[in-house]
Formats: C-alpha cells, structure tokens, sequence
C-alpha cells in the first residue's frame, strides 16, 4: 500500500514521510544529473538462482554508489538562500562523498562529519570532491553532536544519509527507472543498513510495480532491521558484526514505519554468502560491486525454492571498495 | 577510406574483404543476441587524461568479451545444411568461448581446438558453453592442422578468430553501437591482436563516424602490427612478451591490408601503465576487465599532448580474467 494514501503511516509525521509524487519530483531534478545506470544480465546467474534476474547497476552511478540520488535531490531542493550556508552530513562512507560532489556541482560549500577510525580511502574520496571534514569520536552522540555544532556556526543544511525525505525520495529513483527498464517484476531486492534505499525503493514499487513485493538483505551479524519488524518496535542495540560496511546503520523511525507500511520482508545473509556472491558479480558480471551490493544475490541464491521461476530486480547499491 | 570502395585493398581478395554493408547485416543478425552494451564515463577519468572518455563495455557483452559478435554472425550467416555440421575454431580464449555460445544457442555442434598449456579457467568456459575440446601442441602449425582435421572428420566450417569476413563484420558492430550512442567523436581506440576488433571498427567509423579516426594500442612486447605497417609487409616473428594474453596473435593478411587502406594507427603501450590502467577501471569504472582492455586507457593516459580536449570513444574489449 503506497505510503502516499494513509493510515499504514500513523507513526510518521505526515508532513515529513515522502511519496510517490516526492519519487517522481526527485528523478525531475536529478535527470541530467544522475546516471541512468544500465540493468544486467547474465544467463549463467538465471541458471544458478533459478529465476529471472535483472541487475541495476548503481554502483556505475556518480561517486560509485547510489547515494548520489538522494544527495543530489535534497541539494538541488534547498533554495537558493539556503543552499549558500552549505550543507552538512555524518557519514564515514558513500552518502558523505555523494553529497561532497552533490555540493559541489551547484557550487556550495559541504561539511562532512566523520568519526576516527573511517576508512582512508572514503575519506579520500569525500575531500577529493571538495568537502571539509569534520573529525569526532566514533559514536552515533558524538556524530550528531558535531553536525549540531556546524549547523550552529555554519547555518549549513543537515542532509540526513537516510532519514531526510528527499533522500528517500532520490533513493527511490533507482527502482523507478529499474520498473521501466526491466519490465514486470515479482520481486525488487535491496540491501539494508539505514533504510534509505528500501523505503524509496518501496514508494517506486507500490506505484509502479504492479504488485510486485519489496525484500531487503540485511547482515545477519547487523540485524536490527529484522529485529525490529519481528519486536514491533525500533530496535537499535544490535551488534555490528559484518563485513558490509555500508549496513552497519541504525533505521529511523520514519524508516521503520515505512517498512511496516508497504510489508517489506528482510532477509537475513550471512557474510560468507555475501562474499561468494561478491565473487561471482566479479565473475560473471564483470563488476566490481560492494559486500553491501552483494549481499542482495546472496540472499537469492540462499532459498533457491522461495524465488524459483520468479522476474526479480536486484539494486547493485555500489562499487566502492578499498 | 572505406574498404568497400577499393583500390587500397589490391592485396585483399575483393569478394573476400567485408564491407560496411556487411557491419549493417551483422547487426541486424544480432539484435536480440548480443547485448547492446552501455556506454560509461567518468569525469575523473576525463580530468586525468584531458580528453572525453566513452568507454563501450563490450566486457558486459555475452560472454564477456566483443567476440560474441563476430562469433554470432559467422554462426547465424550459415545455411541451415551448412551448421548443421558445426563449426570449429582453434582459440585458447575468448573467441572459442563466444564460438561455443553461439553454437550452442542455434543448436549445431561446436568444435574449438586449443593448445596444450592454456589457462584452464578459459578452457573451463569454453567447455561450459557445451563445445568439444580438441588438444594440440602449442604452435600455429600445429592448431591449423588440428582444426583441418576436424573439418575433414565433420564437415564443420570454420570460424577463424579474425580473419574471417562475417568475424569482422560482427566485431564493427560494437563501434556503431558506439557512434550512435556517444555521438560525434574525434577517435575510436580499440586493442590489436589478430585485428578484427579493429579492421570491423575501422569499418564502422568510415562510414558513420564522420572522420574520426581508428587507433589500436599494441602491447610494446608484442608489437608485430606495428612493426608490420612500419615495415610495409607483415612481420609474424615477433616476440608474445606481454601480460595482454588476448593480444599475442599475428594479424592476417586480410587484416594487414584493412589496417593500410584505413590508416589505422598503432600506439604501442608497457605492461606497467596497462597494468594502472586496468587498475583505474574497476576504481572508477567499477568495471573487472581484461589487461588487453585496460590498454586502450593505457594509450590515452600515456600521451595526453596527442588526445588533449579530444572526444574519444575507447572499446574495452572484454573481462574474463582467472
């Protein structure tokens, strides 16, 4: 049930939980900008998942990730006295680079909150597009702490990875044109860390997908998506045990209100399927793709006899690897 | 010049040497095979090397490399009394991979002789794809040898890796796909081993390039199309000292005589900048391609005075690494 018509969405703020017609604003202002990534093919993973498998390739988007959705869209939102403070994120990874290029193309500053420890070559990748970073301790507190501060000294814009609307809303693009690249689905797959991607990803669907479910893949060893579904409430105490960077996040509330609305089933990998998975995109995709990317065939090739015969779109969320 | 309208083909047997009609014909024969692949850029790569880089990712075409083209067409160019004895190659790689595909996809047998020594992953992938292996001493006498007495033995025709007409033709498929989709361009780089990848392209950009011109990059260990044009007649005692294991052929003569009536140039590439370049693909591309591949990068980045603000379309001519 589309977000867009009710009840399901008691628990966002309705002023703030996006919908379709946010999706359909979003890929408006990101045409020209964004990548129309292409959808693949491989007859030899059909054969080994025992379905239909159509691959959107996201990690061939701009800054390597699909991130760059839904930065781009909250960027090119913000009017243009806004936009001149900036905008600031916290992110150590893909989100903080895209929003850095994001930035830069319309030519405003971006601050990149960062914790100790990220890895060097993200950090890298968000200077090279021209962000200044902002180092703090390694905690969700501290991280929100010191966006707080440069917002205060900065009037800069908080463009959350995956609990701001329009980030949502972008992120929903990549299905949109998924649908009409591939065709009728039974079945759209994403990965989950945030919820960002899953949730725009199910307003695209709900309004286009011609009653095809949303499913996402999430860690098995970072399950509180999972966990949350099954207790009915946000749950965010979980441990953080995966290789998958990407999905060590914690979901918001208007995330998880909006995996309960639409009925997004989670699927649970562990990591070595994930990594065998990484293997054979590199094989026989010839992509090079995240474990965050990844994890969505695993979860494929993992219950064979749940998907057997079916159309699926699989997100390939990004390629950027150390 | 077009090959099709003469003169500078004297050496070339004229019923023999494909023509641009022939590159239309191999299209049609294979909408609906072969992929169309994408066309992929990247800005860094751009600012690196101070031209427009198109990148045509024949790495994600069936199969993993622009072979399947010309394999299809000379496959689906046969009568149907001729495939039904088969076909037969003698290739250690890609080619007799694509060969097998095809084959199998029209239903005839496919015969594919390799020297003892090949890479077994390759092998591996050719028998996957349903042809029979025939083993052979390593030397060109000895694989021409064994192919004839398969063809002796069954009546299969042969598809030669790149001296055939139709394997042209089908291999200049790729470079108008490209034209079409990145529009108008200054040059068009492709690799040269045996040279159908670029006699087929040379084809295509005659005739719909609008000028452009036709570049191979040669690895400098295995330079025999180089010192071939530099010489005026073909030099086959060349050393195979390269990392390029998809470019270690001789050409043919039908080749050579494309390569001088088109003005092909030749721009010999290291090992080492091939090896970066290929390294800078899966980083910004985040595209798994061959070293043969990765060369044609490696011949834009070595000499940015040449291509400065240039529009070029590079074919990254397939992935199947071990």
């Amino acid at each position: 049930m589309p977000a867009s018509i009710g009840s399901p969405l008691a628990n966002v703020d309705a002023a703030c939980a996006p919908t379709f017609a946010d999706v359909l604003a979003a890929a408006a202002r990101l045409a020209g900008r964004a990548h129309v990534t292409p959808v693949l093919r491989s007859r030899t993973l059909d054969a080994l998942g025992g379905a239909t498998l159509h691959f959107k390739c996201e990690n061939l988007q701009r800054a390597g990730a699909f991130k760059f959705r839904g930065a781009a869209n909250a960027v090119n939102a913000l009017t243009d006295a806004a936009a001149a403070h900036g905008v600031v994120t916290h992110s150590s990874g893909n989100h903080g680079a895209a929003l850095a290029l994001a930035a830069r193309e319309r030519g405003i500053p971006a601050h990149v909150v960062v914790p100790e420890g990220a890895i060097p070559a993200k950090l890298a990748a968000i200077q090279a597009y021209g962000a200044t970073l902002h180092y703090c301790a390694p905690t969700m507190a501290a991280r929100e702490e010191a966006c707080a501060r440069v917002q205060a000294a900065t009037g800069a814009t908080l463009v959350h990875p995956f609990a701001d609307p329009l980030v949502i809303a972008g992120q929903g693009t990549a299905a949109l044109e998924l649908l009409a690249q591939a065709g009728p689905l039974d079945a759209v797959l994403t990965p989950i860390g945030g919820g960002g991607l899953v949730c725009g990803t199910a307003l695209a669907v709900a309004a286009r997908g011609d009653g095809a479910r949303v499913l996402a893949a999430e860690p098995a060893g970072a399950d509180e998506a999972y966990r949350s579904l099954q207790a009915g409430h946000r749950v965010t105490d979980g441990p953080r045990d995966t290789i998958c960077d990407g999905l060590r996040g914690t979901i918001a509330d208007i995330n998880f209100a909006m995996l309960r609305a639409h009925g997004v089933g989670i699927l649970r990998v562990d990591d070595a399927a994930t990594r065998a998975a990484q293997a054979l995109i590199a094989e026989r995709l010839k992509l090079v793709v995240e474990p965050s990317s990844a994890i969505v065939l695993a979860a494929v090739l993992g219950d064979p006899a749940r998907f057997a015969g079916m159309r699926l779109g699989l997100i390939l969320s990004g390629g950027n690897v150390a």
